[in-house]
């Protein structure tokens, strides 16, 4: 089944405790796509880039099956910077620089060739960009899951709170969860989240895992610990294109086959934090993966007979 | 297979979010034993109170099979005295007042009718005193389990690292772990940890769960989620002592088992917070006990094929 993947492409600068880096390929659908690739073919891109952007990169994502079709070119404007530093603590990044460029005038629309598919992912964007999305899908995905993020409960509340009627699904992070329902309980904020909206809701707490609720079941997946995080840019979307990679690829949006696209999410994303951006994405293998999967099932496997 | 348990009974007045006590029961080797009791008999405890410790609370210990051979009573002091305040991030307190009293003379020795324990659990202490009963026991347990604290690690330094030679495994939380070996990463404080003396490191991190640790072998309990954590104080106890039991009723020190042990103290520590004190401790019955366990199998359970 194919999944149409929505967000940025983008050039990122990045400051951690273990280097830095100039100017590198980001943005949230690129992550997505990268991982998502690896499950699912096709996968159906939309997003905006500059002149600036590498075309061997654009013919990278091409050979993996990402459709490029709904990724406009801007000949006169620069692709989207963002420049971050990461402390010790990578749970919290401060922002140096954020050069929207061609950000600016992103209006995305849905090629003809996309019409159809059966998964949208709605990355981080303007919540009026992620509306405008779904309405011009002629037939409504059989799952729809967005990103969101503080700045957007802060300056756009009234249309976020309209996205959220659409969508079936949230993926926030935890703070992002308290901010959005005013709850300190990330359990009492999935209550009040699934009252807005989305049935289910994918928690992600870095290294501490992710929570999945859907009425009253929850599902806490773990992160697998690490020895260093050497750059968490990208995780959360990594993530995400992970599961949405599993839930397109095997067409079952069941609450359990959810848990499995959690753990091939995770597992995803802790390849993505072992390298500067999505390069360790490009340089892994099926088998890798697999073992990496592997290593989550023994992470948490414990047998309990009940007295 | 009989546990010892060395520790405080003590009192604590506590202020949370959801509300404030006066004196009520507390002290880390009281947590243990309200725990460990459901598991093993006897709970051989080692502790010092003063004339005011409630004859009541001493005969509810007993009639579950708590032994107090080891329990010094003080006619002319009062017990120890902790007050604390919790905020809504239940991962930290501030400490209000400290009353050491009869904790100042506190010299445990190990009753005749101790010797021969399997199982030694060491609650947080002075490390000097940690070291003073496990060289009065004149066989050494299967099994000795030490937890410490921060001020240890500022003030005594020198006498910690002796006694870390000693046991076979540490239980600290994540700041502790941290500060302990000065790394970040958890995964590097373990592999330093298991260098100091104990083989097995367990890491606690509150709501999101605990960690476990054993050559190259990790294990990763969740934390159940909950709508709120009423009272933490006691939880890293009570975990202690459900493991502890666990281990102590079985018998068995394979890694496998305490896999099983770590979720038996996860349970037990979902129930602390429930209410002030040890008040939900004393609640609870087995089916009770076995419906949390039967709980966090679900929350962890996933089947995943590798393609």
């Amino acid at each position: 089944m194919s999944l149409i993947s929505v967000g940025t492409m983008a050039f990122d600068a990045i400051e951690t405790p273990f280097g830095k880096t100039e100017k590198i390929i980001g943005g949230s659908a690129t992550y997505v796509a990268y991982a998502a690739a690896n499950f699912v073919k096709p996968v159906q891109q939309i997003s905006i880039v500059g002149y600036d952007f590498p075309k061997e990169e654009m013919e990278e994502l091409r050979k993996r099956g990402v459709h490029l079709d709904g990724v406009e070119i801007v000949s006169n404007k620069k692709s989207f910077f963002w420049k971050g530093r990461y402390h010790e603590d990578m749970n919290n990044r401060d922002t140096l620089i954020t050069d929207l460029n061609v950000l600016a005038d992103f209006d995305p629309r849905v090629p003809d060739s996309y019409q159809g598919a059966e998964f949208l992912m709605l990355g981080n964007l303007m919540p009026k960009l992620q509306l405008n999305v779904i309405q011009e899908l002629k037939k409504r995905p059989k799952l729809i899951v967005m990103d969101t993020m503080n700045f957007w409960m802060e300056t756009a509340m009234a249309e976020l709170s309209i996205v959220l009627k659409y969508v079936d699904m949230l993926l926030v992070n935890d703070a992002e969860a308290r901010q959005l329902t005013g709850q300190f309980s990330l359990v009492k904020a999935a209550k009040s989240i699934m009252t807005m909206g989305p049935k289910y809701l994918i928690i992600k707490k870095g290294e501490h895992g992710a929570l999945l609720f859907h009425d009253d079941e929850v599902f806490y997946a773990p992160a697998l610990p690490l020895e260093d995080v050497f750059d968490p840019t990208g995780a959360g979307d990594t993530f995400a294109g992970g599961f949405m990679g599993h839930l397109a690829k095997t067409g079952d949006i069941s609450f359990e086959n959810m848990k499995r696209g959690i753990i091939v999410g995770s597992a995803m994303a802790s390849f993505c934090v072992e390298k500067f951006g999505p390069t360790r994405l490009k340089e892994i293998t099926k088998e890798d993966i697999n073992t990496r999967i592997q290593q989550f099932k023994d992470l948490v496997s414990f047998d309990i007979e009940l007295a």
